[in-house]
């Protein structure tokens, strides 16, 4: 195979169009992950409150803007200054909970549409974590803590702001807070805004940028299908445990708690 | 009667100045709403308390600014940069929580004069929203979202914030959230701003914008004494309810659930 | 003595140098805080959740920065941007939880050494509040409750927002809020404030400023040193209980109340 196709992928990659298509994704996952948190609920919820539905839905679906323009002082309601935006957010807000016969959600569910969905927002995840460190490394050329917080909150704020999103629908969960038990997409995202730095910010990197980008991309997507199609939740994990053991004192139980956590996610939720 | 003097009533209304005699229907129905979300035990709590007190009505009297500037990258503190208001603002505190012989809010609780407070009150909503509206304007021309949200936001931000006011007092009820059963004065500023946003930025309305602004301010009041003379809560509810019934899937038991927050608010409340 | 020494004395600590050692004393002093809420959990917590553990604390320690950040609109990542003072706090916040046989937190602990390091905090709490009220001065130079909140904001960070550090850790203690029993450095951080202000914006005080910011200092110290060694803990309460009583309706079982927090703060703390 010529390594020059993957140049040209890569290069095809970086000037991809994001709206209006991987929005859509970006909303669908939002949607569905707001539809599973309510669980059995989500019928009654959506038909008894349907504006706080929406506005948790609008609120995690803008986390990242909103979370970045949060940090760095610039308005949050810019977040929801494109229009375009907020009309398809709403309308795929709409058919997830209102669709006739819950028609949209079920193919939604349907695996191989589910895989092609996950696929795309894996990408658009990228895109905003490469978006978030230039921004900030804009902002702030020479403080690398601050693009890997902007990085990571625009790759996964959703996650992050899961705390506020809930109680904006009257449930308080304090103890789900995400730094205590950070999921893999935080990880991945804290990951790739470092990578995207060394790559900005040092020679350490000599790959062109665009080939730092799709190999980013493949990354994220090969663990996202890992982890729906067998169940792998965590690569991150054995690292994660040699760095705590040398220095950190090591882990309280570290493999039964981490087990737990990796076979069954619902459970470490409960706790 | 002539028609001329509606036009010439609204706009003086248009030019009234709200300093100091609306500010201080708006401090004084924030302190008495305080007063009554502390019910039986405001007494002990305003000795015990002073400081938590005073923040939490001065939070709550400027939350419409607050919150404003908090969402369009303002500094919050600016809400406080008018001495006279905030001196205005703690002497009616002082005056409702600590006058001799609960003298203070005995006259405020006296029927005529109540009504007169909330006129005030709602005149000077109204002017916020107004205000609200045409700084979201300027600020992005392009977005009505954002017109609504910080036109609702200042002319009922004591609402919005109410969680956070409770929790500057140490209680914590996270299902009083706003969002979840909106009050009629939250639905109200909805529609006010939408009304505004109309008349400024379509020609769907051609009265002009004096009286238009005439036509909330009687909307405001005349719901308001319905309120509070006639107990009818919520004109919006059939109106919602049809909404709901053929967009959302319809409500589970619309009218007993309406019905009891119609009835008796303090019941919803509760739950 | 020579009463030029003062005055001697008082220049060299308006320009003394605050990186990195008083800066040290601050990092400790935020992370021995933060050990000693966590209490007999600190070791489980600090093993398990490593990454809560380091953001729980430079939260805590760049809570003053953050909050008047947040405040007065200015980028709250701003806090962050001088990465030698996160690398400080962070070594500071690694050898107190992790460091072999728990010897750097022993040696803090050791009477003598925390007093030095309770000297030096006090010595930067004074610098920051003076450098907060500058600041605030600077931007609404009419505005003196503006200078205050930045003043006691910067001076006393950590405490107003112990709500949300906690939160951050999975603990919820909403009746924990500090305006309800203001401690000893909020109401000192308050003070201050108003003696800077009173300096910087009237002639009631003819002292030369370096001369009242050591009189600030020595304040500060005489009454950590008390509290530490002697237990007087609140030299502001009969102050505060007159007032009380004069203008606030008395407090209610102002002594015995009072009493116990004074004697027993970790029983206040409880309830």
């Amino acid at each position: 195979m010529d390594p020059m196709i993957f140049l040209e992928v890569s290069n095809e990659l970086t000037k991809l169009k994001m709206f209006p298509y991987f929005d859509i994704a970006h909303f669908v996952v939002t949607c569905l992950y707001l539809r599973e948190d309510l669980s059995t609920g989500h019928h009654a919820f959506s038909r008894k409150h349907p504006l706080a539905c929406w506005i948790s839905c609008m609120f995690s679906a803008f986390a990242g803007n909103i979370l970045s323009g949060f940090l760095l002082g610039e308005p949050i309601v810019e977040a929801f200054k494109s229009t375009n935006h907020v009309i398809l957010g709403t309308a795929v807000w709409y058919l997830i909970f209102y669709s006739p016969f819950d028609i949209v959600y079920k193919i939604c569910k349907f695996l191989p549409i589910k895989v092609v969905i996950a696929i795309m927002k894996e990408v658009i995840r990228c895109k905003k974590i490469n978006d978030g460190v230039g921004h900030a490394a804009q902002l702030y050329p020479n403080s690398h803590l601050i693009m890997v917080i902007i990085g990571t909150v625009k790759g996964n704020g959703a996650s992050l702001v899961k705390i506020i999103e809930r109680c904006l629908r009257g449930v308080w969960m304090p103890n789900s807070i995400e730094f205590l038990q950070p999921s893999f997409a935080t990880k991945a995202s804290i990951g790739a805004s470092i990578i995207f730095i060394l790559d900005k910010k040092t020679d350490l990197i000599s790959a062109p940028h665009s080939l730092v980008y799709l190999g980013i991309v493949i990354f994220f997507i090969y663990f996202k299908l890992s982890s729906m199609l067998l169940g792998i939740h965590d690569p991150f994990l054995p690292f994660e445990n040699l760095v705590c053991a040398l220095f950190f004192g090591g882990r309280e139980m570290p493999v039964k708690m981490e087990m737990q956590r990796t076979i069954c996610p619902e459970m470490a939720k409960v706790k």
